[in-house]
C-alpha cells in the first residue's frame, strides 16, 4: 500500500491508502514520485468541473521521480533513472502522436490524474513509458523540472508559440497565474517588442514586472481596454494570450486584437463564449485552441540545463507530502497566500 | 456626365445620371468601365447593412475596363490600357500594406461602392492606381477576369489558404454561393483527399459537383452534421470554410472541426455568434477571418493566362448595363433564377 491524494467527490479530497501501482502493459513504468505540485486544473476537479475524472482517482499530473519497475518493452529507461514525468502520456504511433499532436493521442494524452491514477501519491504507473517521460538532465535541480511537467510547456505552447509571438511582436497576456507567468517567461525568447500583463492581483502584477513584463494593467482599477489600446498607439497587439478561461476574459481579449492579429486561448473554458464575428470577419485575426502536446519539453529542458531559463522562480511554497490537504487549501486561496506554485516533496 | 447604379437609400437602387469622375490625386486612374458585375455584399448594401456606404454612392467593386486618364504619378499604366480593377485599393506604403494586408490599408481597402463610387458606371476613379489595377494579360477573356476582382481572391485567400488546404487534406465548404465555389475551385490546387460542399441549394450542389466536389450535404436532408462526419469516419474535416455569414452555419463549422483543424470564415456577419470554448478550448484548433487583400491576384492571372483555372464558368446571366435594376432583381433571387455571377456589359 501507499500514500496517496484521492479525489473523492465534489470538494472532497483526502489523503489515504492506495494499492502500490503495478505494471499493466509492457511500455509501462513504475515511478517513485520524489517531487510532485497542484495544478489549477486540480482545483477545477476538486470542484466537479471535470466529469471525466471519478471519485477515488488519485489526482495530479506533474512530477519528478525516480523509475521503480520498468516493463519488458520499455526501450530507454531502466530501474533508478531519474525521470521528469510529463503531463501527457503519448503512444508516439496513432495518428495523433505522429502529427505531433500527444495530447490527443488515442490511448493516451491527459490521462494521469484524470481518467487514470495521478501524481500525487507515492508511486505512480505512467503508459507509454519510453515517450511520456524525459531523463532528468545531469546536475539540473528536480524542484525546477516539475515546472515541465505541464506549466512551461503549456504557456509556451498555447499561449507563445500559438500566438505566434515573434520578434518585435506586441504581446498581451490576460492571466497572471502560473501559466500566463510561464507564457510571460517564454515570450521573452522570442524578443517581442511590447509585453504587458493584465491581472487583477496587483501582487502578481508585481511578480510580472520582476518576470521582465514591459507594462502591467489591472483591470480593477481604471478601463483596462482603453489602458491596452493607449500603449499600443490604437493599434491593438499582434499576440493576446487568455490564460484565465472565462467569458469576459475572453471578451477582452478580442477588443485588443491588431488587425492581422492572434489570439490564443490558454484558458479552460467551462462555458461558450460571445464571438464578436460582426466586427472581427474583417479583422484578417485568428483565434487558436490548444491542450498541450508537450513538444517543447526537449526544448525547455536544455534551457534549463544551460541555465538560460529558470523555472524555479515560480515556485513560491514548499510543503511536505503529509501536508498535502493544506497544499490545496493554500493554493486555492492562491491570492491570499501569494502563491505561484507549489512544490511537494514526498 | 455618365450613368451609374447609384444606392438611394434602404431598398433604393437605381440607374441614375452623375458627373463623369475626375483624377483627385496624381496617383489616380479614370477607368471607362467595360464589365462590371454585382456582388452578394452589393444585396448586403441594399438592405442597408452596411452603414459605411451612404445614399447618393455608386456601387460596385468588381470590373475591368480601359484606362481613360491617369495622374502624373501614375507609372504602370497609361490612357489605352486594359485593366482589371482590384476590389481593394492598395496605396502599397502604409504599415498595413508594407505587410501585404491590403484590405486594411489606410488610405485604401475596400472602398470602392462603398467609401467611395464604385465600378457599375461608364467611369470609375482608381486610387493608389499602380497597385490597384492589373494589366490584362494577352489572349484572355476579360468577363473571366471580371471574377478576378474579388470572389475569387476571396474563395482564395479567406477560405482555401487561412484554412490551410494542403495535399491529403479533408474539407468541407458550407456555403455553395459564388465565394464557395471559387473556394472549391481553387481549393483542388492544393491537392485535398476529401472535398465536400454544403448548401441548402440542391441546383448549387449539383453545381458544386461539376465543379469536383467529391461528395455534397444538403442540410435540409436529414442530419447534416452526421452525415458529414460520416464522411470523414467521425474525425471531423482539416479544413472548413463558412461562405455564408449567420450564426448556424458558423455553429455547424465549429462541429465539423477535426482535432487541430482550422475553421476559416469567408462569411460576411453582422451579429455576434456563440464559440463553444466549452468543447473546443482542448481540441487544438483554429479560427480566422480575413477580409480579402487581393495579395493572390497576380497568382490568379497567371492560372487563367495558362488555361489552368477558367473563371468564366460562375458566369450564369448576362445583361446590358441599362437593364441593371434587373439584374439586380434576378441576383437577389439567385436560387429561382440558378444564378452565380453575372456579367454586366457597357
Amino acid at each position: 500500500m501507499m500514500k496517496a491524494l484521492v479525489y473523492q467527490g465534489v470538494n472532497k479530497i483526502a489523503l489515504a491508502e492506495k494499492p502500490k501501482p503495478a505494471l499493466k502493459a509492457p511500455s509501462d513504468a513504475v515511478i517513485k514520485v520524489t517531487k510532485t505540485t497542484i495544478c489549477g486544473t486540480d482545483l477545477h476537479i476538486k470542484k466537479g468541473d471535470v466529469p471525466t475524472c471519478v471519485p477515488g482517482t488519485i489526482l495530479g499530473h506533474e512530477a519528478v521521480g525516480v523509475v521503480d519497475d520498468a516493463g519488458d518493452g520499455v526501450k530507454s529507461f531502466k530501474k533508478g533513472d531519474h525521470v521528469l514525468i510529463s503531463c501527457i502520456c503519448s503512444c508516439a504511433t496513432c495518428e495523433y502522436c505522429r502529427k505531433g499532436m500527444y495530447s490527443h493521442c488515442t490511448t493516451g494524452g491527459w490521462i494521469l490524474g484524470n481518467t487514470i491514477d495521478g501524481t500525487q501519491a507515492e508511486y505512480v504507473r505512467i503508459p507509454h513509458a519510453d515517450s511520456s517521460l524525459y531523463r532528468v538532465p545531469e546536475g539540473v535541480d528536480e524542484s525546477a523540472l516539475v515546472m515541465l511537467s505541464d506549466i512551461y510547456p503549456t504557456g509556451l505552447e498555447c499561449g507563445v508559440i500559438n500566438s505566434r509571438v515573434s520578434p518585435g511582436s506586441t504581446v498581451a497576456i490576460v492571466g497572471a497565474g502560473p501559466v500566463g507567468l510561464a507564457a510571460l517567461i517564454t515570450a521573452q525568447m522570442y524578443s517581442p517588442s511590447l509585453l504587458v500583463m493584465v491581472d487583477m492581483d496587483s501582487n502578481r502584477l508585481k511578480v510580472a514586472e520582476s518576470f521582465g513584463a514591459h507594462s502591467t494593467v489591472n483591470p480593477g482599477v481604471g478601463d483596462a481596454v482603453e489602458q491596452l489600446m493607449k500603449l499600443t498607439d490604437g493599434k491593438g497587439y499582434d499576440a493576446v494570450i487568455e490564460a484565465v478561461g472565462v467569458p469576459a476574459t475572453f471578451e477582452m481579449c478580442q477588443k485588443l486584437l491588431a488587425p492581422g492579429g492572434t489570439l490564443a486561448n490558454v484558458g479552460v473554458h467551462g462555458t461558450k463564449v460571445d464571438l464578436h464575428l460582426e466586427t472581427l470577419w474583417a479583422q484578417n485575426i485568428s483565434i487558436t485552441t490548444r491542450l498541450v502536446d508537450t513538444v517543447t519539453t526537449p526544448m525547455l529542458l536544455k534551457l534549463v540545463q544551460s541555465g538560460k531559463l529558470d523555472p524555479k522562480k515560480l515556485i513560491t511554497h514548499t510543503f511536505k507530502f503529509s501536508e498535502m490537504e493544506k497544499a490545496y487549501e493554500t493554493f486555492g486561496q492562491a491570492s491570499k497566500h501569494e502563491a505561484l506554485k507549489m512544490i511537494i516533496e514526498m
